[in-house]
C-alpha cells in the first residue's frame, strides 16, 4: 500500500459500493471492497433465478475479475462479513481479519426484514441472495415432484399452493413467473399434476400493488396477474405462519408449503463501537447530503442501508439499484474532489416491474407504458445494466429459448453440498459483541 | 398407466439408464425412471464445473423436459433415492414411496470409493455430481481468498497447495484446469499471491497417468502436464489424509487444504430384500451378457454398477459412458424384441483426456493423437453428445469464452443454502435395513 493514499474501505461490492470504488481516483485513494460474497450479484434478477430462468452465473461477477480492468483496476477485494466498526480505531472487523481505514463506506445494502412474525424467519422462502434464490427454486421445484407422487387431496394442495406475501416489484414479478409456470409447464411436464390444481396467490396489505409506481401501472399488473392465474388479494396482512399454515389478521388461514417473503428489507446488522449511533428505522444509518453519517467521522453509507430525509422523502431514498450507483458516484466525484462540494440529488429515471412475457408496466416521470413494449424496455434496461458481455449473451439466450420454447429448462433441483472446510488454524478473530437481531429492526417496510 | 403394458423401472437417469428409457418401446412399455436428481448430468464435465469453466445448468438437463417430445415421451418421472430392491414383492423404495415393477433395470452409476483410507471420506473433495463439483470450486476459490489474507508462511503454503490424487482422465483433467488457473489467472487477479507459490500436484499409484489409455497418450499428458506447471508424482500411495496432511505409503508429508480425489469409485449402495444376491468387487453387479443379474429374475443392471467378465475384459467394461450408452440401448432392442436375442458386445469408439487449452490426447484403436487437433476433437466429441440445444450453446460460448479471455468468469463462491424444507407431514416411508457403508466395498479401483 501506498503511505501517501488514504485507505478507503467500502463494505459491499453491491450497486453502491461498486460504483463508488470505479469513480474513485486511485492515484488518491487506495480502494478495497470487504464483501462476504467474492462476486457482484444483480439483484433485480434474483426472482428469475427463483423461477428457473436463469442461473446465478448470469446475473453474478466475480469481484476479482472486475479489479483487473478498466475503471476498477487497482481497487482490491477482501473477503469476509464485516460485523464490527471500530471508530475509535478506525477499523473493520470480519471473521477473518482487522482491516484499518482512513475513510469508512458502509454499502453493505439490505436482507430481508421479517418484522418478528412468528415461523417466518425458519420457514419462509426468500430472494435476498443467489444461495435464497437457488432455495427457493429448490422447494418450488421439489413440492411439485413430491405433488406428483402424493394422493392425499389435502396433502396436495397444500404442496400446490404457491402464497407470495409482499405486492411491491419483486412479489409480483415472482408471483408472474410462478403464473407462466402454471400455465405452461405444469400441463406438458407433470402428467400427474393438473394446472388447476396450482395455485399462485399473490398477498398485499395495502390496497394496492406496485404502490411505489403510478395506478396506471397498479392497474395493468393486477390485471395482468390476472390473465396469468394468479389470485391476488389486496389488503391482507400476515400474522404468522405455523405448522405449514399461513395465518391473517383477519382470521383467515391458508395451508401453503411455500411461502415466498418479498414483504420488507432490513439494513444488514453492523455493530459500532466507539460511538453511540446505531441504525435507525429498517436498520438504515442516519446520513447528510453528503452521505456522511451523522455522528461520526470519516464514515460514510450510502445505498440501502443508508437514509437521508427530505422534503422530498421524507423517509429517505426508495431502496432501488438506482439510488445506490448514484450515491455511490457521488460520493466518488465529492472524495476525488478533497472536499464535500456536492449534495447528493436523486434523479428518479423511472421505476419498471415485469409480469410476465410480452407483460410488464414502465412509469417514468408523468408517462405510463404496459405492455409488450414496456416489456420490451424492461428486458433492454436490465440487459444493459448487467455486468460483463459474457453474461449479457447468455442471460439473452436464455431468456430468448424461454420467449420461443415457452418453458425455461433449468429446473434443476441442485442441491447444496456441504459448505468448504473450515481452516484447520481458526482464523485469529478478536471476541464481537452480540450482534442485533432483526427484530430489533422493527421499522417501516422497504421497497416491497 | 395402462394395464396391458408391462411396468419398466430404471433406477438412475444417467447415460445408460437414459439410453435405455428413449429406445424402449413406449407402445409395449411404461417407462418410469426414478432418480434422486431431478436432471440428468454430463459427468465427463463435472471436472470444468469445478474449476470454474462451466456452470452446473450447461451440463444437466431436467428429464421432464427431455420426457416431453422425441424418444423420451411417455416415460415418466418419479423423484427419490432407491435404498432398497424387494424381488419378493417386485418393488422398490425409496424415501418417498414403494414403486412396483414387472422389470427393474440397476442403472444406479457410481460414487466415489474411498478404499476405507483415513480421513478421506470427510475431508477431501470430490467431482462425482454436480453438487460435489461445486464444492471442489467453493474450496479452491475459497483457499485462494483466504490465502490472500493470510501472512503465516507455513498457514500460506498449505492453502497453496492443490493435491489431486489419481491420475485417470479425470484427475489429469482437473489438474490440468487447475495448473492453467496457476498460469493464467492467478497473477492477474490475486496481487497478493505470487504465482509460483501455486502449488498442483497430480499423484498417481501405478507408474503412469491415464493407463487405460496408449502408452504415447500418458508420456503426452505428462509433457502437457509438466507445461502446466502442475508437479506430477507416480508411484505415490495414500495411505491418511489427517490434520490437513496428506501421508503417503512411502513416509512423505504433504499439507494441502484441498485434496481432490478421483482414485476410485464404486457401485452406488442398494440393499436387495428376498435374495442373496449382493454387489460384487466395486459394488458392481455381476450380469449375464444380456445384462440380467446373475441369480435375479426380471432384474437387469447396466452401466458402472453393472460387470461382466469375459476375456476381452475379465473386470468387467470400462466404467465410462460409452459402455453404459451401447448396454442401455442393447437392453432396450432386445426388451423391444420380446426376447434376449442380442449379447452385449462393446464397441470401443476410442478414448480421450483433455489436459488444457490445445492440449488433449486421443486414441482411437491404433491411432494417437495429442495436441490442437485432439483438444478439437474432445471439444467437438463433447459438445455434440451434451444433451439440449441451449446447453450446447452456452457450453460454447462459455468454452469460447475462456479460450479468447485466457480465463473464466465463473469464479463465484456460491455458497449452500439450506436445503427445502422437510415435509410438515413425514413421509410414508417403511423401515428401511441399514445400507452397506462404502467400507465394505474394497474393490478394485474404478476408471481413475
Amino acid at each position: 500500500m501506498d503511505q501517501q493514499k488514504k485507505r478507503v474501505v467500502i463494505i459491499g461490492g453491491g450497486f453502491g459500493g461498486l460504483n463508488l470504488a470505479k469513480y474513485l481516483d486511485k492515484k488518491k485513494y487506495d480502494v478495497m471492497i470487504v464483501d462476504k460474497n467474492n462476486y457482484h450479484s444483480f439483484a433485480p434478477l434474483f426472482y428469475q433465478v427463483a423461477s428457473s430462468g436463469l442461473e446465478p452465473s448470469g446475473i453474478t461477477f466475480p469481484l476479482r475479475r472486475e479489479m483487473r480492468r478498466g475503471r476498477m483496476r487497482g481497487c482490491r477485494y477482501s473477503m469476509g462479513t464485516v460485523s464490527v466498526i471500530d471508530v475509535s480505531r478506525k477499523e473493520v472487523l470480519t471473521e477473518f481479519e482487522k482491516i484499518p481505514y482512513d475513510i469508512l463506506v458502509i454499502a453493505a445494502g439490505a436482507t430481508n426484514n421479517f418484522f418478528g412474525i412468528e415461523g417466518l424467519k425458519d420457514h419462509v422462502y426468500t430472494m435476498k441472495s443467489a444461495s435464497e434464490s437457488i432455495r427457493t427454486r429448490n422447494a418450488v421445484l421439489y413440492n411439485l415432484e413430491r405433488a406428483a407422487q402424493c394422493d392425499d387431496p389435502e396433502e396436495r394442495k397444500a404442496l400446490l399452493t404457491f402464497a407470495v406475501v409482499g405486492g411491491g416489484p419483486t412479489g409480483v414479478e415472482i408471483a408472474g413467473a410462478l403464473g407462466e409456470m402454471k400455465r405452461w409447464v405444469i400441463a406438458k411436464e407433470y402428467p400427474g399434476i393438473r394446472p388447476e390444481e396450482v395455485k399462485v396467490i399473490l398477498y398485499e396489505g395495502t390496497d394496492r400493488l406496485l404502490r411505489t409506481m403510478s395506478g396506471k401501472s397498479s392497474a395493468d399488473a393486477l390485471r395482468d396477474l390476472g390473465q396469468l392465474m394468479v389470485d391476488v388479494r389486496l389488503g391482507k396482512t400476515m400474522s404468522a405462519y405455523k405448522d405449514g399454515e399461513l395465518i391473517f389478521a383477519d382470521g383467515e388461514k391458508v395451508k401453503s408449503r411455500v411461502v415466498i417473503w418479498t414483504a420488507g428489507i432490513v439494513g444488514n446488522p453492523l455493530t459500532i463501537i466507539g460511538s453511540d449511533v446505531k441504525a435507525g428505522p429498517g436498520g438504515r444509518y442516519a446520513v447528510d447530503e453528503y452521505n456522511r453519517v451523522e455522528g461520526l467521522e470519516d464514515v460514510y453509507a450510502i445505498g440501502d442501508i443508508s437514509s437521508h430525509a427530505d422534503e422530498r422523502f421524507p423517509r429517505g431514498c426508495p431502496q432501488l439499484a438506482q439510488p445506490a450507483i448514484q450515491q455511490g458516484r457521488c460520493l466518488a466525484r465529492n472524495l476525488n474532489k478533497g472536499m464535500l462540494a456536492e449534495a447528493f440529488n436523486y434523479r428518479d429515471k423511472g421505476s419498471m416491474a415485469t409480469i410476465g412475457r410480452n407483460r410488464a408496466v414502465v412509469d417514468m416521470g408523468k408517462m405510463h407504458i404496459s405492455g409488450w413494449t414496456a416489456w420490451v424496455a424492461w428486458l433492454g434496461v436490465h440487459l444493459v445494466t448487467l455486468l460483463g458481455m459474457r453474461n449479457k449473451i447468455v442471460v439473452l439466450i436464455n431468456w430468448i429459448w424461454s420467449y420461443f420454447g415457452l418453458a425455461t429448462s433449468l429446473r434443476m433441483i441442485l442441491k447444496p453440498n456441504k459448505e468448504p472446510h473450515t481452516p484447520v488454524t481458526p482464523a485469529p478473530v478478536p471476541p464481537v459483541p452480540a450482534l442485533p437481531g432483526d427484530a430489533d429492526y422493527r421499522g417501516e417496510r422497504g421497497k416491497d
